[in-house]
């Protein structure tokens, strides 16, 4: 099959109704699916370990019969330290660069986070305290799409932010172990690895079981059972986005070697069929040569067949008025990923409101970035960039607000208070800060 | 019916199992509602303006035979501005100096929240830009439960974020405008009030209308239609948390007057019979004199019957060993509200790992929060406070990540990145990075 990337114009009258059919993406819910999963959720619930040594069991097909307790799924620091060094050179070199730019970046986050404290002329003080979490969860998934980057991205901002248990589940489908995964948990800062998955993993991380202490939050990507548990123990423990399809958008002043751009877009694209990746660029005959970049370039990539499902069904190249236009509709589109492959590229991401992750000059591949910049790679997808951020540091710390009213202080906020109070019917608010506007001594305790 | 609140002592040997069976609290779906709201959500989806505009005249029984155009709902600032000038001055000043604190507390989060570039030795730039929101939505209660102080709350935040249109959407049961919220709206920076309500507004705001631009965020509280809508629509848009009974938590060293204590019990127990009040004290004689004040102080309250439903139902005065371990319990508990009602409260606020708002030493009384200290009195409620923070300044930004790779950076990223991509099986993201370790001039545009 070719691969048939769609062209589209923007001064086409039909340009926006159509611009709105491709990125239009909505994750169907699968009613089988929603119901396995509130099942095995209330059934870890109740009987706790009993219950998730049975569903990984049966779902991991354990080998040599199974395993007989949870124990058996702890995998010990001794273990992670042992795949790290038994990773070829290169591979454990590359591994740890990355770790230590990813966390140096998000020490940065970590710094423009942060608390303060005031106090006003009547000596009341208030402030806005920020705290690490307690205990997070990490899923990461198992089998083919084990990805031992996203163990540094979801783990190491945990770490920065002082999370002082950091629970690494992560499925070993036929016991198979991913020596790669193990080797990033042991310099992500990881405390504990248990080779659990699915929604029973889940729910004994939201819910805890005898031998798993229930943790503040879960991140990770996962399958649909892993996002359907996900999006049910919400509330019970905080989680990240649920992620959509990932996408690049490459935005090109037609400066940039075609073949780099096409590669950009192929390494979106290889990720999965319903990936999306789109060109926006003012000079026709630059675009061309992309499309012809593309058909030279894809024969050869061991992908090639998701690749065209994805460039074909949800790709498109689309020739803008001019740079002005391409910013205006790469902020209605507010990509995940965004390239501005053009010199002097901060010109146009000034121009930009909404993007995940801003790639700027041609020699910022979205890959580069994937993996060892530094900033993270869980981005906000399916224009969610609009609203929400990055996993940084910040996911992983909350805030609490510190008032402390002087004797002053409440004589003056008293009244304002009782005032608004009385307004809104609700008399007990009053009267508690009335009583503060007549203070008695403190009595001896 | 005389108030019984239960009295608990944390030697008893089943004091956790005890405690934890009074905090759990979940909130029930609703099938009714649950269908109710998904069909009028893909009505106000589908027909826009003439859903809403016929579930509003229904829902909400307009007058005069109902609205005959959107344009009907819209309250100008004119009208607005005349709400606030018709206020009692009492309540008009009330409300602006609880507005102006709120803002002065929040621009100081303002400044908390940076973002920042730094270079690398070899020309890249990595950072990240913190942006505003462009459009939010903030919703309203009508009718008994209309709120001035949490249009405050909600809308102030946007406003000193920097977000440029703020839709704020507010019922008016049989036609009936709130003057106090109208007023309340004049001075918080929002830019449209529309009275329209429940989920066809919740609908409105998220996928747009002919007459309002869809949001971004949808915030504010509602009743369980509301809340069932803001969920549906959490993707599309981004909402805030979905919030469960408001509680408070006393730690009390026994040095405060016990009639104040009560009355801030009582100003927590008469939102809601839901509403949890909890007192944590060491001493035994202490907690007695509270329960005499609770006795002696419920029958003058308007709203005893919520108060003693409440108290007696979910509200405990617990006798702990010592103010260490009121802490600890405390720390368990994550509450909404947590007053420290001790001498040096500071000392004891320094072992609070978590809370949604501490209020220290015994002047802070909850309702001084609630309406003019300046924090934000929308926060965490059951033990979310674990994991999540007070509406703030943040909920209204988000960040994008910036990556400038030099090309001298692309040669030491490009094989890391090439090393991990390969490692992974995703050859177009290894090809991305290693076309550009041999770099061609860039081409004519």
């Amino acid at each position: 099959m070719a691969v048939q990337i769609r062209k589209l114009d923007s001064t086409a009258p039909d340009f926006k109704t159509t611009l709105d059919a491709l990125l239009a993406f909505e994750a169907e819910t699968d009613d089988a699916i929603e119901t396995a999963v509130a099942h095995i959720l209330r059934d870890v619930k109740a009987r706790g370990d009993a219950a998730v040594l049975e569903y990984t069991n049966k779902f991991d097909r354990i080998p040599n019969g199974g395993a007989t307790s949870m124990a058996q799924f702890d995998i010990g620091q001794a273990e992670l330290e042992q795949a790290l060094a038994a990773l070829p050179e290169a591979q454990r070199a590359a591994l740890q660069v990355a770790a230590d730019r990813v966390r140096v970046f998000h020490e940065r986050q970590k710094d423009a986070s942060t608390g303060f404290t005031f106090t006003e002329p009547d000596g009341t003080v208030l402030g806005q305290r920020v705290t690490p979490l307690d205990r997070v969860g990490i899923y990461v998934p198992g089998g083919k799409a084990a990805y031992p980057s996203s163990v540094l991205m979801n783990a190491i901002p945990a770490h920065v932010a002082g999370v002082k248990e950091i629970i690494m589940v992560v499925p070993t489908p036929d016991g198979v172990k991913n020596q790669m995964v193990l080797a990033a948990a042991a310099i992500a800062g990881v405390t504990r690895v248990i080779t659990i998955g699915g929604a029973q993993a889940v729910g004994a991380l939201a819910y805890g079981t005898e031998t798993i202490d229930p943790v503040d939050k879960i991140v990770g990507p996962g399958n649909a059972y892993v996002a359907a548990a996900k999006r049910r123990v919400f509330g019970t423990v905080g989680i990240d986005m649920i992620a959509g399809p990932s996408e690049i958008l490459v935005l090109c002043d037609g400066t940039t070697d075609p073949d780099w751009v096409a590669m950009d877009l192929f390494s979106q694209a290889e990720h999965d069929e319903l990936a999306q990746a789109i060109l926006l660029c003012p000079d026709a005959d630059y675009i061309a040569k992309v499309e012809q970049s593309i058909h030279k370039l894809l024969p050869s990539m061991p992908r090639a067949a998701t690749i065209t499902t994805s460039l074909s069904d949800r790709g498109a190249l689309i020739k803008v008025r001019d740079m002005y236009e391409a910013c205006e509709i790469a902020s209605s589109i507010a990509a995940e990923h965004l390239e501005i492959s053009a010199v002097e590229p901060m010109q146009w991401a000034d121009k930009i409101r909404h993007a995940g992750a801003m790639f700027l000059g041609r020699f910022s591949s979205e890959s580069l970035g994937d993996y060892c910049c530094g900033p993270n790679h869980v981005l906000p997808t399916s224009r969610t960039a609009r609203f929400s951020s990055p996993l940084g540091v910040y996911d992983f710390q909350k805030r609490s607000s510190i008032i402390q009213v002087s004797e002053a202080g409440a004589q003056t906020l008293g009244k304002v208070a009782a005032t608004l109070a009385y307004g809104e019917g609700l008399q007990a608010h009053a009267r508690s800060a009335e009583l503060r506007l007549n203070p008695v001594p403190p009595q001896a305790s």
